[in-house]
């Protein structure tokens, strides 16, 4: 599919003609040679991220940044003649934030893939956008610290990616999410200027926090080029605990009951039949399915009194009915069915498009909103897979329809819009960490006042006076 | 001292005259009635904060709001008359921030007091701005929850003060600042709407972040009328380690020995004998004034694990040369030595006035910034005491004159400025966790690009745009 976007730039400046795509290409290659990508398939390759039925259009042009003055050259240029400027990752977006539109031009950060400093002393490390998030987890453990930040798109996503959206994932419950770790940005602003923005400090607040303003702005307030993230010591290993249920409610109870006893595991995952056999076709891990959901928690706290946490988030699992539970001794066992709850999307993917939810409710509403998504389904007559960060209340519905069938799809957008609103009527948000993108842009303007969106419209044009900068991502207006 | 500040708002409605201050008086006690203090004695009171040698002036009016509807009608008719508008907490700020300016109007949030929920399940409390600090805590406890920011001031500062500098405190090296803990907030914009940023749920990444703009902007892109603080469980009891040393650089060495062995404790407080003595003084409280400097570290992991930890602690204290070191059994004595960790700024304050520095530098540079320290308080022949959050970086250094010595007065100037100017020098910032206000204005400029200052501009026009809120304070453009 490919909906041409019908964003036009509000303001480029009036003297200059407006180039076609050729023109835009020729323009670019003069200015950064072998680094622009001009071929048809290139192009198409990065013309959208992986939101399913979001819109897109091959780009104008590609743009491979391997320095932070390629994007500078590029904006500019861009803001010259009014042409969009779509930054991106690795792609694996689910929202549609990375996706092209007619005429733009595509800024890939993934070449800028350098980790440019660790410091173990001062606990962060300075590295370009295009770092893949594992790579720096892997880089940091080196020096016996931690980057805790993990979405399940580790392996493939770009830490440059993950600040756009702030990004998430099985950690966030104990150890909080990207922005909680961004302390400084190098930024290319919406007039092609390059800007530091934070600090190196643990403690800082000389001016506004812009580097928080920047974070999660899915590149429309500016691009990322270089990111200084807070690392922590490495922490102790983690005991796992598993609970079958016979429901997503009675999952979603348990939840509730470790969030009542005051306990805070480091993950606590629910993960439903429908995902666990997606992935056992696929991988063979031999996982017992005989569960319809599954709760997986972990607790890494030393020594006896994690001993004991770890025993008392079983005792809850079992307060809500689990049906088994158990402390695993078993490191393979329990790394297997994290690696389960990490190869569930890409597996679900698998048996047609998905289109993936990420509402975040209050936790004591886990189990109402689990309820409503089942009878959502059933009404509508689609699947619905449960990938969620329970203990956080995101829930992740994958809704699964067969490839081709555009009666289903038709009814998977509607229970996709079901399920937006009735998150917004328990007191949730329409988004915990995919961003707002293309897919949540009404979702947003209903979560937020008309006022706010206002605020959102006066700061984009503070920092974009060009309307350069991904136009019509966020906020439609 | 009563300076004329000189700033004027840059566009009030052009329609509209300029109303002398008893004319604002008079229109304000229309709109507003008995909520409005007009008397000399009230509006001296509340015309600045705890900033030492920071112009104020006494201000036409002041509001002490008791809604947030009292807080728009004041910011609306102030918007039309091209009025400052000056928001303020309990006024124990110390850079000026909430200083008066000429013809302008104070805010004051000390009577929005009330605490409106305190959710246990979701671990959040909801406050009024003007809910003194200490009081969230203690009301939080009841719930086996804490409240970890916790700035010296925390038994008289408001959360509304602490939400507009980003205030810091002892435990921030392991707990993070004020800003950590706010999930959303109700603020009234420089056009007089009420709006909510943020959220209750515990991830979610719905449009801008405009939350953590608000936090640590001073009162200049809108005035926080209610705030969502997230809350942790209550916490293990807090193990003290306390060194002595002969010099602040070999306190510093040990500071940086602890970073070193990748130890986070749950405080590391630097107090040197000029403040212990004023405590001493002031309070009585029959501390060891023995040691030039004293290290106090506070350890709260549990068990086993956090014995340990203390243990190495001290190990560290001992390897940089500490006269004597112990981990302290004795609760009594180890609050007693926190107590004068917090009474030192207002026992210091009695000697004379005091210009408090705020710099935060990487802690390796911890012991040379405190010898440069040193080295510039002899320099300039004025007294120099030494607090710091040293784990941090984060030093107070305060710069204390005799009452009426003017020449010493300027002497202490040229030192504040030039220790502002050895932080920048060695990576750090110009202000850990006091703010901007009207004393490092000329730091933030110092230490951020032009660029950088231009986006500050763009975005405070932005919210501001009738120039009304707390002109000059942060950036004076």
């Amino acid at each position: 599919m490919t909906l041409s976007l019908t964003e036009t730039p509000a303001s480029g400046p009036s003297a200059a003609p407006r180039l076609t795509d050729a023109e835009v290409r020729e323009h670019l290659v003069q200015l950064l040679g072998a680094k622009v990508l001009t071929g048809d398939e290139a192009r198409a390759r990065y013309s959208h991220d992986e939101a399913e039925w979001a819109p897109y259009a091959v780009p104008a042009a590609v743009v491979r940044a391997v320095r932070t003055e390629d994007v500078a050259t590029t904006v500019r240029f861009c803001a010259d003649y009014g042409i969009p400027v779509v930054a991106r990752g690795a792609g694996t977006g689910l929202s549609g934030g990375a996706n092209a539109m007619a005429g733009c031009v595509v800024v890939a950060l993934d070449a800028m893939d350098r980790i440019l400093e660790i410091d173990p002393v001062e606990r962060f490390a300075v590295v370009e956008p295009g770092v893949v998030n594992d790579r720096l987890r892997a880089a940091s453990a080196e020096y016996g610290l931690w980057y805790p930040p993990d979405p399940a798109s580790a392996p493939w996503s770009t830490i440059g990616g993950n600040v756009a959206t702030n990004a998430g994932g099985v950690c966030c419950l104990k150890y909080g999410v990207t922005g909680d770790y961004v302390l400084g940005l190098e930024v290319v602003t919406g007039t092609g200027e390059i800007v530091r923005l934070g600090r190196r400090t643990a403690k800082g607040v000389a001016g506004y926090d812009l580097t928080s303003l920047m974070v999660g702005s899915e590149g429309t307030l500016g691009i990322v080029t270089q990111v200084t993230v807070r690392l922590r010591p490495a922490r102790a290993p983690e005991r796992t605990v598993v609970g079958f249920f016979s429901s997503t409610v009675a999952a979603g109870d348990a939840v509730v009951a470790v969030a009542r006893a005051g306990i805070v595991p480091s993950a606590l995952e629910l993960l439903d039949r429908h995902c666990l056999e997606a992935v056992n076709d696929w991988k063979n891990l031999g996982l017992e399915t005989d569960a319809a959901v599954i709760l997986l928690a972990r607790v890494d706290d030393a020594g006896a009194e994690g001993d004991a946490l770890a025993e008392q988030v079983q005792a809850c699992f079992d307060s809500a009915g689990s049906t088994f539970s158990a402390v695993s001794g078993d490191q393979q066992e329990a790394d297997a069915l994290f690696a389960a709850r990490r190869l569930a999307y890409p597996a679900v993917e698998r048996l047609g498009p998905v289109l993936t939810e990420d509402v975040c409710v209050p936790v004591v509403k886990v189990p109402e909103m689990l309820g409503r998504i089942d009878e959502i389904g059933r009404r509508y007559d689609v699947l619905i897979a449960n990938i969620a960060h329970a203990g956080d209340g995101n829930l992740h519905p994958l809704i699964i329809t067969k490839p081709g069938d555009d009666a289903a799809r038709d009814r998977a957008q509607l229970a996709f819009a079901e399920i937006i609103a009735a998150a917004l009527t328990v007191g949730g948000t329409v988004t915990g960490e995919h961003g707002v993108g293309l897919l949540k842009r009404d979702g947003l303007v209903a979560e937020i006042s008309p006022a706010v969106a206002d605020l959102h419209v006066a700061i984009r044009d503070a920092l974009d006076p060009h309307r350069i900068l991904n136009p019509g991502k966020v906020i439609d207006r």
